[in-house]
């Protein structure tokens, strides 16, 4: 039985650091976020962070740990994050000591699609499921595997990314190498720039900020063929890629979320589709694609369970001791 | 500590069953290959395995359980093979428990992709590591993973299928309706069609017969052209699909076994650098990529050993009752 109820849960964005408190998998009061770019280095930053933690405990006291995730590669043995976009000098910081010794409770970092996909796991879309797949359609494609219970992280800590596998080996080229990977077609600023191609194509001058998913889907909705047509190309892309991570993982549950997911059927019932002609009906009779159920919160709610953990993991460590 | 340290492994091929009776790894006794096409019904095929399994044990008296693997897709947990290559009425055939009914051992049945790849990892070329990826690259193209020690199986118990993973999402057609699927490139056949093609294109006249694995390693290694190409271009197909898998797996081990992989150094050396340059170097640094070591034999060693751990855990079930 788990002693512990309550706990910090921090979603560190590039743009915005969100955090609640969270009970039992529900957010029970909000912290104010902080804009990491605001602060002027990783110390002001990192004080920031502990001043909203010491926050909170006056409130709620049965804080037992603190969770926080983080976008790109995080060492999650030794509790340091690798690199942070937007952060200047924060290399290689070994948060989580830095942040343990500071307040005194336990902490754990993590990458944050492998957070938001154990929140879909404990408490959202996947709940009991055994081999989950979760991909992230936003500005970056994320992605992360929860098999048997646990977040698969792999040798480096690396596995779950999607987004960088290559659904064409002649394709477009990307920012770490490999060719065709699959957030250079479905990333949200791609999906701009190819649908405003393809309404200049078509004769029809559209700004970027016409090609958003949301006005996309409304578009589509509404009978705009150049739209409709586009849902189908995003959803003909990322159902390859599921098909390759299906033959290789063959998963029972795809959770799918982010900003381009709210695209609804637009984008499930091709992606559906495209994965039962890509696989063997051994593989997609049963499996479940599904949408993410716990939406921007997911993060947070992941980040607190994964801190619960650890503070459980430390109690029963003391005991032993 | 394990009690047992003999068992018979089998490898049921399409074409040959091969047995062995295996001590600690290691070959103390081949069996007399039976022929799979030659059995009249599956029945007559199920006598001469038990005729097989009863002559070893005459002679090896401590066989503790028999290990079979199959081409194809195998229910592990109920002992099914759902289907047999080239054996006229074997469908969903019930294996384990006929067999260990007849013969009274603990019996198991597996994919031989899984085999073999967990020969590699007990006693071959991935002992030690924790995330490993296997390729075959044969007529098919067969692939699994050991993960954390075990055979990593999935809902269907059909994971590790690299041979039907997309590297070309517009690509060639494959039988289970993928496009572009690894083995359309790179398995037997299609090299010998395409080499074959080159070499026409080339205006030299070749047989298929002339385009074997063995004959295009020894043509490149002679310098001819066409040979050289063909292993660099195979090598970026193989190295684009290991990409996807790592990109998703995160892997620190991945072994290359198969008659294509005795091309040696002509395909590992591009397979490593498409894996360099597709992959960052996270992934990629500590990462090895490695000739598997036991040849032929690993699915007959890697189903001895799953028939040992089976019989330990009928022994231990047996205690506990």
């Amino acid at each position: 039985m788990s002693t512990f109820t309550t706990a910090i849960g921090i979603d560190f964005g590039g743009t915005s650091v969100k955090s609640a408190v969270v009970r039992e998998g529900k957010l029970i009061h909000r912290g104010v976020p902080i804009d990491p770019q605001a602060a002027t280095s990783s110390d002001a930053l990192l004080d920031s962070l502990v001043a909203l933690i010491a926050g909170m405990r006056v409130d709620f006291p049965d804080i037992a740990g603190v969770g926080i995730g983080l976008p790109g590669f995080v060492d999650i043995e030794r509790g340091v994050v690798h690199e942070l976009t937007n952060v200047a000098g924060w290399n290689d910081v070994p948060l989580r000591d830095i942040l343990q010794q500071r307040i005194g409770l336990p902490v754990t970092v993590e990458n944050d699609a492998n957070a938001m996909a154990y929140a879909e796991y404990k408490c959202g879309a996947a709940r009991g499921a055994r081999y989950v797949m979760c991909i992230t359609l936003g500005t970056g494609v994320g992605g992360a595997l929860v098999l048997d219970g646990h977040i698969f992280r792999g040798a480096q800590f690396a596995a779950g990314e999607i987004g960088h596998m290559s659904i064409d080996l002649h394709g477009v080229s990307g920012p770490y190498g490999n060719t065709g990977g699959l957030e250079e077609y479905v990333g949200n600023v791609q999906i701009a720039e190819r649908a405003g191609e393809r309404y200049r194509a078509a004769g029809q001058a559209k700004t970027p900020a016409d090609c958003t998913p949301a006005n996309l889907s409304a578009a589509a909705l509404r009978g705009d063929p150049v739209a409709a047509r586009m849902w189908d190309d995003l959803a003909i892309e990322i159902g390859a890629a599921l098909a390759n991570v299906i033959w290789i993982i063959n998963p029972d549950t795809i959770v799918i979320g982010g900003g381009v997911a709210k695209a609804g059927p637009l984008l499930f019932d091709p992606i559906r589709r495209e994965i039962r002609q890509r696989t063997l009906a051994l593989y997609h009779e049963h499996l479940r694609v599904v949408p993410a159920e716990l939406g921007n919160d997911a993060g947070i709610i992941g980040n607190a369970i994964l801190a619960l953990e650890a503070a459980e993991l430390c109690r029963n460590a003391e005991k032993i001791i």
